[in-house]
């Protein structure tokens, strides 16, 4: 059955997320940067009142109430943010939208491994600029290059946790030929966001994500915010309700209770910077993270062994190997006690 | 900023979907097909169990409960099942995985005018073969022709809400050299579905959605059933999160309810016959629908202005104008409340 499949769909592999253990499992999962803490509340009631509303209806298409509250939190024009099912679903319209079959798609190395899979099925190509040794961009990854179409940033970048400072960004977005979509999926933990360049710089485009910093990973909403022109067009790529009637309320109610956010910030900032002193100590390289989770490197062990061992004692972590680059374990921010069962693991397995 | 856009999806115009007033508002709304009936309570209380677990953790990537669920329903495989955020999702994940740029994908003319839309995102083109005056499909529908590797089918067809017999569709399949798509999305309305066929005819695939006969267009869920190698090769495709934990788990309450489809069935089809009756004896053409929808044509008044009448009165429905084919008007079904209000504002119009 083969023949009846695209050529470029059939040749690649797919992008594969980090395992899902059943969610009534005991495992201490901080593998795929889930938030520990309990969503806001308000989110909560907001769903109920959905309910009792009732659901037969379509949802709104371009998710209005939650565009005016963003518009106002931010001081944006409501026209310039599209809503997603997810910030998977922004990066698949940004990647419809922008980058044809045999275009190219430049991005980072190592960085989130999605993109890839993007351009891939567009039947599109990505270019890997490689990061410096201290996690800095060389000035190559905005230089024009024929056929360059989309540039992504993730911004902390993943595996890192680490930043491109904002001027800098500037810089890179005034020198490319195409649009420049800086991902903010985790920028909720680090000090400086894009979001009020975005729409006004005309090839800077910003996402963002509910699943992190709002813990609502199970929910699927993310936005981006771009020139109005650029929205437009991809008011065309997206499916007219990809965003259900729950989310958008659970959504909005989310992102207006800013004191929540403030004490869940807090309390991951103070377990990433314990998680990264603990893991230096004992032995790996963590560079600091403005995410939450740590990238931990070593050489002296074979750090696959330890993901294994982890998982064997119920814990699961990311293990990444980036060819070309090397691997290393990406461990999510849990709570206080999953990062000192995690930690308290590690240290079994390094001093053995 | 329209140079950085894809020629294709500057050219195109998106599709429209059917006016969404306020969810607060009064207006009686016959436009979009929605179910007038409150879902089924399972599907309400499997949402607030959801709540109480809460939304931190992202959803099962293949929804196995759900396809579990449906498995056993239709004596089917769950792995010839593939979920998706709505059956918009599911035709998107379709078209994108067998229709490259340049290709051509096929459909019934009239029909759904998304399908033309995908396939334009794609850089494909579209060939319409109109359907007979009697709603049945000319033989050359099943011709091979240059290019060709999708067909859209959707049984009953929307605006007709006309069904093509089952032996009629496997001789289609049985003489394509692509895949078939039979979008069932008004299926529970009518008699004889496809589903026993799909994944077992190598060229059949089916769609389903939640949103008609399951009342729950605000929730976003559909799936499809299809061979397992090309549900493989369409995981590729898809967004790895592409359903939430909350639609999964309403959409498995909501298809494990039965009485509460057999009975919203009887109700809506009993309303329909009489939209049916009312509307011919008004001295309009309705087509025999299987669907929760029928098209009304007539050429002696224009039926524009009967729509733009409804609205005035707080009642939409859709006016559908097709250039080759002709105009009419698409009037879903309601409760009887709210369908005796748009009749009586017909007649009123049409005795004026």
């Amino acid at each position: 059955m083969s023949r009846y499949i695209r050529p470029e769909i059939l040749s690649m592999s797919g992008y594969v997320a980090g395992e899902q253990p059943a969610s009534d499992s005991d495992v201490i999962k901080l593998n795929t940067n889930e938030n520990p803490y309990r969503a806001s509340e308000k989110s909560y009631n907001a769903i109920r009142r959905v309910l009792e509303f009732g659901l037969s209806r379509y949802p709104d298409p371009r998710a209005a109430e939650f565009c005016e509250i963003v518009g106002r939190k931010y001081g944006i024009d409501p026209a310039t943010i599209l809503c997603g099912n997810g910030s998977d679903d922004i990066l698949t319209i940004l990647t419809r939208t922008f980058v044809g079959s045999g275009e190219l798609l430049r991005l980072p190395y190592p960085t989130y491994i999605l993109y890839r899979s993007l351009a891939e099925i567009q039947g599109a190509g990505s270019e890997l600029i490689h990061f410096n040794e201290d996690w800095s961009l060389p000035d190559n990854f905005y230089s024009a290059g024929e056929n360059l179409r989309l540039v992504f940033l993730p911004n902390p970048n993943s595996p890192s946790g680490t930043v491109i400072p904002k001027e800098r960004i500037v810089e890179i977005a005034d020198n490319l030929p195409c649009p420049l979509v800086i991902d903010e999926a985790y920028i909720d933990f680090a000090d400086d966001s894009c979001i009020d360049l975005a729409g006004r710089h005309k090839r800077i485009i910003v996402t963002r994500t509910f699943s992190k910093s709002h813990s609502l990973a199970g929910l699927r909403f993310g936005y981006l915010v771009a020139a109005v022109e650029l929205v437009e067009q991809m008011l065309k790529v997206k499916d007219s309700y990809n965003c259900d009637t729950i989310s958008i309320a659970a959504a909005a109610a989310a992102i207006s209770d800013e004191s929540w956010q403030v004490e869940n910030r807090k309390k991951i900032i103070a377990t990433r910077n314990r998680l990264t002193e603990k893991m230096r100590a004992m032995g790996f390289n963590v560079p600091d993270s403005k995410a939450n989770f740590t990238w931990n490197t070593r050489t002296d062990i074979n750090v696959r062994l330890i993901y294994e061992y982890l998982k064997s004692q119920g814990v699961l972590v990311r293990y990444m190997n980036y060819p070309d680059w090397g691997d290393g374990l990406r461990i999510s921010v849990g709570t206080d006690e999953q990062v000192d069962k995690c930690l308290e693991l590690i240290r079994q397995f390094v001093e053995k």
